[in-house]
């Protein structure tokens, strides 16, 4: 059954092409024309968004402005209770969006349900930690420097800083989304989202959400089409011009996953599954490699190839563990990478298959660094596992990464997990679990290649404030009693 | 060689009594009465120091209040540049006041030493962290709260106490006391010190290093003598009046050891030793308790003898590892708890052995519930053992005391570990290390009868502030644009 | 209609006598006895409670002492959660709440309803507070100190205290009890509630709602009865040995109003009615003492005396301004003030008019030092005016009461502004409006003998925490690399 | 009496050439070539400094990379302990970098020892900063988000960046540049400095001090030649290569100066002629336009103007107020804006007047919007005032520019100096006074094109980090009891 597109969210159809968002209502582009979206299971047409033009985009952004100012001006607690709103009203519509979900980016139906609630979630939290944020700034005296009496007060605050680009990826287009979106509005930004193509339908239908939660107009926009047409170079150009700060945040990882001999080898072996193969590998956060202390590698191969030969493989509808990747493209990378590891002598666990974009999971054992697998990221059901013969040898492959976003090291021993997690450079590091990205609250980042910044829903609200202040100067030196 | 009283120190000295400090000079009481402070090692009378009059007190108390007040309106690095000042007059002073240490509370030579280095260190470093948190304060807007526009900025920040009345424990009379003179000070207090009799000349060696460094007069002062003749019950209703705020910390405890199967043995037994025996037990954060798994317990108490047997007993002067206890009644509560788990069948793994004040380490093991030193603190070099059969059983003897300072656990295992910790009722839990109140800018609190309030350089400075708050009422909403 | 102890509430009522509530249960005391509560505006009794024993208040403390422990394991989310659940229903009953307001304390009938609303959003916003404050500690390393390298990290954070025991005052009996429980439950606490026997009504309603909400039971009881009887000193003794930490706050005001000659006269005048008359003056936050510049006294006074005389006077249930007050000892009370002032010279700006606990608002011009209630706090609606002739003047006056809640300053004056807070004695100043507790988020404290602490729902919570701390020791230096 | 390079500084000289910094020693490039640095004031070349070459530049980035490692590993206490002494060496020898100061970029005499005075100052209030901010991370729970049990802990904490490139301008070429040096290498980063041509020479000598307060080699490292040659596009994507995160603030400003009709005019007349004529008016925070009322224009034009007229014109040697500007090119793009305005039709306070680089001091009264110099920044002793007629048009016009550094309003009433300075688009608004850097722990940033980030030491130390965390997983949940 069919529920995009439909009930309340008809409005943001116009005939089988969904409509862009601009000025507080749904519209369908001057061009006249549309972008196809491919379902990644039937390899055919899904959805058409449209194809905005440069000049959409460019009035999208003015009135951006001007709504930004008086939404600055409003109280932080009407601010909160819009988005606690809009949080509610994505809950409860979770249907329709986890159906996009399903039908442009293969996520399995369970998971597509979890992305939205999730996000309804991570929205609320964050409304209320950015009233926290937004409305506490600092008071300086100046006597705490040298030379100086008390006769300067400075009262420092967060600011919203103006408008802000949301252009999120394909894998988590609905709470990847909202995950800017909600720091942004709490802080007092207006907010403009550019969807990936695959997944702009669910996008839409979250933004219909905040539409229907009475935002007001021009806060919030949605813009869709092709990156080269709506803005690519140019539109980077535009978007400078209007004082707009872009916030683009690709999160590539190379996660490693480090056994040593006394981990727990089922909690290894349930992790390194969980961790890998989720949402067929399609996660930043995924394992991407698995460093393994010789003496226990036979074992836990054995165990998560147990494990891999008992999941689902399919469509998404069915709630299939494994379900296609998101492209053909991405497909052939994979392939690729696999075949690369084949020549050069890995040893295939399960024997490679794939039909359409479906490739069935893979563990390959005995990578060596010259393989591209063992520095590549498949983004796909596919792991290497590298043996290894100390701690520092896992360190020291992690390390040697152009990655650096999370890692993960299994022991029991409490020396090992902390001076390990110390010399490991990457973003986090999870003692005894398969890298996440959540609980959403937790400071989340990447190192070198791996992104800039902090996210987390706390480091994500700072990140879209700057700071301003304002220095009472008196005319002779007064100190506080009490 | 006589240090103590030389040099600089002469001008404390009126013949053979030291005086007290009041007023920005020091004098003589006119109760023309001295008290007597007898060394634990000799039993003999070392130093003399005035009996101070409730008169004497109430003017030291007067002028304080007179003192703080300007010092409130005193410059935050102006207070630290003489916290400073005074760090490094006590550091270069170290030899004298270390002697008083030997003397007075039989603290072994070295010891002493550290104890005024580690002051001069805590001295400065509290400096530095008062700059910043009374530096800093915090502006508040109205419009976070549902209902209000933003029309009220609230500006909150720290402000001094008043008058600050610190009595240290006689078993660190200058560290314990320069980690309430130096919070009080740089958070702008005036402080008024009673010295415990034991350590009363090491103190007033202390102050005289603040007096050097050029601290306003009134601002600090020192009194000696009969806490019931200078003040007493009395003394408290004074204190009141003159609107004091007494700070006191009594940190009794009886921090327990738990020791897993999974421990490092030689760890283990190093840190019981080091915990429980160091300045012969005289510590708030001593070992002392071990609570013990029955399988490794002839392990452990056998590689704790091997080190008891090691250990110097003597005089302070020749650096013994264990000396004389500060006086004879404690030494006779001591020998009464030693005596009473005699009686009920512990067994004693060295010779009980008492000469005056001096007792020599000693380690009762199959100690049980019922003796009296399974739950009593003897403040001296005697250390139970209590075996157990589960960690949880070990957790239960923790929480069933009314102590709960610190306490420790030995295991190499990560999750144990934590949940052990979390459970133990106890302000401090350290992992595979013994109690310890340092580094000082730690945490350092007490649960239970163990104490109120949190200690640590931050939290003391915190602890000498209360809160004022200015709110500014506009007559229409303003929110900071940028 | 009466709606009070109907519906929903039906079930707190025994025949004509209010039930206490404990483990999670509506109960009649087995004293079989009950404490008559007098209407302050009929002066006949209204409303009758429990009068427990002390049997029934010691197992109150004991179930308490056992649900805590299992709440302090109850995720942050979830207590947040039952907190909300209970703000709704407050809301939503607030008119039979609001009815015992007005019966019980006379309280106006609109006031009433503001004071259960308020308190919902109190709860609301506690809750998301606390979860923050809750959920983030600190991490320290050892190396800040000198001497130490980085083998210690501490890991500290706030725990609950265990069982809090909250006494409100009268005049706000839920709001002021809501802002004692909303912090107490969220950080883990269980909660007994002593409400005041004036309002005691509404506050077993209001209790009621959070056993609506499904708090686990034993978590928060609510106890009723003459204190002498329930408690008194043995009660304290009792709660001691409980282990349960009492909180009461009794903050006591003389909150003083200086007027400069450069104040906007008219916003001067509002303040002082509302600042002065507000609930007929019985809060502790109402302007208590005009210190007016001489030149500008006559034309505010004036201003004073013309809104004086619109204010409604009579039965809360009209919504009058001014009501009776809460009993007849407090009319008495005020009276001699009155009288005081009358043979002292005052100048009485209305007739003063009293029939039964109905006072009519009264201004007392040219109050001199000499007469009490120039220092004494009246708790009723009759107002100094103290002429000066210098803001000193104004600051002196102010900084000489034993009392330091509040105070407010009115000029246009920036530099004069900042100056004088800075020097008035109390724990918060407001430029240009009347003292005021809220927004409830700001902080509250009174110095001197107005209080110890600080409140406001942040301060609250954290004074609901003690700390707590894990050290990790390493058995090698080790630093975090990225 | 020449005093740079003399001394302990003759090591830092080759022949007439200063060597550049780099692996711990001083070195003479192999280009064989050096960079002539011209005095403002008498135009001839006053020193020549090293041309380095790319490949040194290269090598200098890859002793960092390798030096950062080791210093990340130091304890926080020992960094703190060579920066104060880094300090203290600094400003021992403040005469002679003063010297190259006043050489280099015609500094008067007495400024350049303030700003050598002023950086050892900093220097150290950012070494204890920074090991209270490196020091202390923060521990957050897993169970604050909904659905979640207690069963993570996560440790994130601030660590270094790696190598951070430092490339201060000409105007306060040792400060700007400490300000960097200091908070880089506290958060245990590696730093390359490349300074400015004019200025170079001071820079050279100041880095000296860090080289004998005995620093690590190749902690530290400070190249010079023409930005061309030395790295130019190429050197940022080899700056890129090596990982190295550059950092460079260009603050340019146009500060304005609204002066409301309630102003005190004095004080307004002396903050215009600091504010705008300091250092002959280069500095990023000079007043830069000054909005007037017209009501108060004639008076206030006539105290700035019988001040200008004291102004001591000529060389920084005799520590006059106005000294040549740096370049020739800069006095003649000064000569620009004046003779634009002076063709538009401005009023000329005093005669234009120029002799090689030095410009007398000039007000130009009723600039209008289509000047030049209404907008742009002479960086010179050349000031603008344009005359308004409500605040909203000074606030236009401040926010109608590109900068957005800091702004100033002068005015005695409270709300008007809240609600302008809150509606000003500037990082900092100092009310009552004129725009100012310090005091230097103080935030400082700009909006819109006067710069990313904010500045301040607090705000400088956290820009040299990023966040690591560190997850700890439990096999079930665990919460701290007490």
């Amino acid at each position: 059954m069919a529920l995009a597109g439909m009930g309340v969210f008809a409005e943001i159809l116009d005939g089988e092409v969904f409509k862009y968002y601009a000025d507080g209502e749904w519209r369908s582009s001057a061009s006249g024309k549309s972008v196809g979206i491919v379902n990644p299971t039937t390899r055919q047409t899904q959805y058409k968004v449209q194809a905005c033009t440069q000049e959409e985009v460019n009035k999208v952004m003015e009135a951006a402005k001007v709504a930004q100012k008086a939404w600055a001006r409003t109280p932080l607690w009407k601010r909160a209770e819009l988005l606690h709103k809009a949080a509610a009203i994505l809950k409860e519509h979770k249907a329709p969006i986890a159906e996009c979900l399903v039908k442009e980016i293969a996520k399995p139906a369970k998971d597509a349900v979890t992305e939205v609630v999730r996000s309804g979630d991570l929205i609320s939290y964050t409304a209320e930690e950015g009233v926290r944020i937004l409305g506490e700034g600092k008071l300086l005296v100046s006597d705490s420097f040298p030379g100086n009496e008390r006769n300067k007060y400075c009262l420092s605050s967060k600011i919203p800083l103006g408008v802000v680009l949301a252009i999120p990826p394909f894998n988590y287009p609905v709470n990847l989304a909202v995950s800017k979106i909600g720091p942004a509005l709490i802080a007092g930004n207006a907010l403009v989202l550019k969807p990936p193509t695959q997944g702009a339908v669910a996008a839409l239908h979250m933004v219909h959400c905040f539409h229907l939660a009475g935002f007001p107009k021009g806060l919030i926009s949605c813009v869709t089409g092709k990156g080269s047409e709506i803005g690519g170079d140019t539109g980077i150009a535009i978007s400078k011009k209007a004082g707009m700060v872009p916030l683009q945040m690709e999160l590539g990882g190379k996660d490693a996953c480090i056994v040593l001999e006394d981990a727990d080898l089922d909690l290894v072996a349930a992790n390194i599954v969980k961790g890998g193969f989720s949402y067929s590998g399609q996660r930043c956060t995924a394992v991407k490699v698995v460093l393994i202390m010789e003496s226990v590698a036979d074992a836990v191969v054995q165990k998560v190839n147990a494990k891999l030969a008992k999941l689902k493989v399919g469509p998404p509808e069915d709630n299939s563990d494994i379900t296609p990747v998101v492209t053909e493209s991405s497909a052939n990378f994979i392939e690729g990478l696999v075949m690369d590891a084949k020549e050069k002598g890995a040893t295939f666990c399960q024997e490679y298959r794939r039909e359409g974009n479906l490739i069935w999971p893979l563990l390959l054992d005995h990578v060596r660094p010259d393989m591209r697998i063992a520095w590549e990221e498949p983004f796909g059901p596919v792991l290497p596992v590298i043996r290894i013969n100390s701690a520092e040898e896992g360190i020291h492959h992690c390390n040697a990464s152009n990655f650096g976003l999370q890692g993960c090291i299994f022991t029991k021993d409490i020396n090992k997990a902390i001076l390990i997690s110390d010399a490991m450079e990457t973003g986090t590091v999870q003692i005894n679990s398969a890298p996440a990205r959540g609980p959403d609250h937790f400071p989340f980042q990447g190192l070198k290649d791996s992104g800039i910044g902090s996210q987390g829903i706390t480091n994500s609200i700072n990140m879209m404030t700057k700071v301003k202040s304002t220095v009472i100067n008196l005319p002779s030196p007064s100190y506080t009693m009490g």
